[in-house]
């Protein structure tokens, strides 16, 4: 941080009095995920002049470490030649990305002004989705024949150095380009120059299938422990391959979406910077929570002359509300985890909605005693203006009961909505925050109100 | 999935009727992790023929996979000399997790038995905290001198290659240990034999001291987009390395973390299995709301004078409360993962908080002329039992003019306070979902009452 901020100060520095000959040995020496946020902090005319200055091959690794909405300011002032030459530089995965972002007559210029070979790659990459692994694999790679020596595999690597960056493995394909084994760059360098690949390589290989989401393909990373997976087609030709680099991004990117859907908040939230954009993601939510809490609302618009009776009860509409909301959010959130790191058992769902409703109801009754006993304390005198005479040990066991009935089955519709959201193939993580809190109230004041009608009044205790 | 369906009838058909023969066919065949899976489903007299069969070698690859609750079942059933034949077989990292959750007692045996090297490496990492970045590095690696030559490089190699797993760095380092440079491998294999170390190395190396929390370890291998980081101690000698899997894992967890915390549920609770520990872990935040709750009933019983003249006024309750709380909760969840993906820039704190403040105005001006409309037409007619002649248009604007006020209210609070958090070095995931949802349920409920008071009794509109 302290690092940062020096850098940034050094940066105004010379861009405000330096030469550009100044300016371009102090870009030289910064990491492009460091000289990134320093460009973000830059104004617009200062960031002209340091894409003026900073060499195509520099500036192909910054331009990836910039925030999307950064980027794409930068992107618009950038002149044409500039992106040709950037794109021509970048590896074809962060090629895509930044062709992706321009606008589809620059797109198709640039796409036939860069190298041929490197425009018949994006153009293919750009057919994938763009959450799947042929949206996130690159092309470069190397790969030999089984029955290629090591001396010609060196030789391989050699003439693809240039191109493929981050090399630890060498891929092992048949005639039809066909994934048959790879083989580890240690192995390589222990082994005699004339011994064959077939003798060295791993046939076991773990692969995914292009069109695998990208969730998955993380999956895969943090369960096998890789560093580099090979992506094949449907007939299993190597098509590309993905490196843990990538994944570091897509674990941060699916997290990110997670908690803002859990919170009800728009996917593209953390870099919008459009308030009437941002407002209208988080409409859905709303609506859903406006509907939700006008049914809790007629509820306690029926019991109107309950509460009228007995405005004491309106007191404690709020915590019961709140905790019902609290305990089936909690669960809901567990669940929802569990189904994304793969912690939960799918064939013992009956299990866990069990063992979670009794976590309800075991702190439900904790909440039940404490607010009976919190009733007598706080209303022993005084249950004010009641138009009916109630007491106030009634008034808290109602309390108190109900909050416990709320609780425990607050605790399993948490539990159970994501499940059957995930069933539907649908989003469980949608089943959170704003829905279930919302479905909760509803239930909560349900209960209680019922409770209390049926305790208080019908049976007149 | 289904291929995992099938791997387990496969082995329970083997468990039941094959022999131990064909049993260690089957476990050998199968990816540790895969194995981990299948083991999780077995029962525990199973686990322990399948323990029987397995290798050490295997087994020291399949029990890491296991997750915590069923690895420590499946330790307890294992032999001590079982458990020395294993950690002797771990790299460093996995065998001080291992022995770390041994008995002091049998931990100590286990550490007298392993070879005396093994350790010496594991003593000195469990001094480290488990989640820094000594305690997820290894202390397997490959260091050599500046002046050896590639021929001596590759020696080296092969002597430590049973030892060190994923090599795809070698580190450099001087006569004091201390690092200066890192040797990609494959710039090793394309190497000649006598050039010298120095020649071919990268000096400016990326790496962190030992005592790093493991969030921040996480956080530069996105950033820098790392396979390997060498981990050095304040005088910065090298003493370990993190590798990409390793990163995965921290990822994964870091994640959980904040997840379960912004939801109040107990940090270890997706793997807990025992309900008094899960409703203990959760009994904070039913603190934090029961305080905060009991807080809201008394502002409840404070106007209660005033929901008794006007009992319609609390049908309104649940809509007010509720859109408080998300709008907080989404602006919360915001910063909150913003901070934690270093998204947001401290320095444009006051920026920030007035963007969401004004999404949080939008939003609850079209909430607020939504309900105005929506009053006029449900309580057309009738204001049940009203002891006082109000407009519905008045109590419609009440209504609307509130929502409107707390949702601004709730977003600038949701916004600032796990900012105010971060500030005072406590975790901002903790300023969310029951923190905030029950601070604005008080707040929101205090302008309500606190402004239909003011407007419909006091004005007398």
């Amino acid at each position: 941080m302290a690092e940062e901020r020096k850098d940034l100060d050094d940066l105004k520095q010379i861009l405000r009095y330096g030469s550009d000959e100044e300016l371009r040995d102090f870009l030289s020496l910064l990491h492009p995920a460091d000289l990134a946020d320093l460009i973000e902090q830059a104004e617009p005319e200062e960031r002209d002049r340091i894409f003026r200055l900073l060499p195509p091959e520099k500036a192909s690794r910054v331009l990836p470490e910039i925030e999307d909405w950064y980027r794409n300011e930068i992107i618009k002032r950038l002149s044409h030649n500039q992106i040709v030459e950037i794109v021509d530089e970048m590896p074809s995965d962060e090629a895509v990305d930044l062709v992706s972002e321009l606008p589809p007559e620059e797109a198709r210029r640039v796409l036939e002004e860069i190298e041929k070979e490197d425009s018949e790659k994006v153009r293919r990459l750009l057919r994938y989705p763009e959450e799947s692994a042929g949206g996130i694999m690159q092309v470069e790679l190397v790969s030999v024949r089984a029955n290629a020596t090591v001396s010609e595999v060196i030789e391989e690597i050699r003439k693809k150095r240039e191109k493929v960056q981050d090399l630890h493995y060498v891929f092992v394909v048949d005639e039809d380009n066909r994934l048959v084994g790879v083989l580890d760059l240690s192995r390589l360098l222990l082994a005699e120059p004339d011994q064959r690949v077939s003798e060295l390589m791993k046939t076991d290989v773990i692969k995914v299938r292009v069109d695998m989401d990208q969730e998955q393909v993380a999956e895969m990373f943090r369960r096998y422990n890789l560093f580099t997976l090979p992506v094949v087609d449907r007939e299993g030709r190597l098509v590309g391959r993905i490196t843990a680099d990538d994944v570091f991004e897509v674990m941060a990117d699916e997290a990110d979406e997670d908690f803002l859907l859990m919170a009800g908040a728009g996917e593209a939230e953390l870099e919008e910077r459009n308030i009437f954009k941002s407002a209208w993601a988080r409409l859905p939510w709303l609506t859903i929570t406006f509907v939700g809490e006008m049914v809790t609302g007629a509820v306690i618009g029926f019991y109107h002359q309950l509460l009228q009776q007995l405005i004491v009860l309106t007191t404690f509409l709020p915590i019961i509300m709140a905790m019902g909301g609290n305990v089936g959010n909690q669960s809901a959130t567990i669940v929802v985890r569990g189904l994304a790191t793969g912690k939960i058992d799918l064939r013992k769902v009956g299990k866990l909605i069990l063992h979670q409703s009794l976590i309800g109801f075991l702190m439900g009754m904790i909440i039940g005693v404490v607010l009976v006993v919190f009733t007598q304390f706080r209303y022993k005198s005084t249950i004010y203006a009641s138009t009916i005479y109630v007491s106030t040990i009634y008034v808290g066991l109602v309390v108190g009961l109900s909050i416990c009935l709320v609780m425990t089955i607050a605790a399993l519709v948490g539990t159970a909505l994501p499940l059957i959201f995930k069933r539907f193939k649908v989003d469980p993580a949608i089943a959170t925050a704003p829905f279930i809190s919302t479905f909760c109230d509803a239930l909560s004041t349900l209960i209680y109100l019922g409770m209390a009608n049926l305790l208080l009044i019908k049976l007149a205790l």
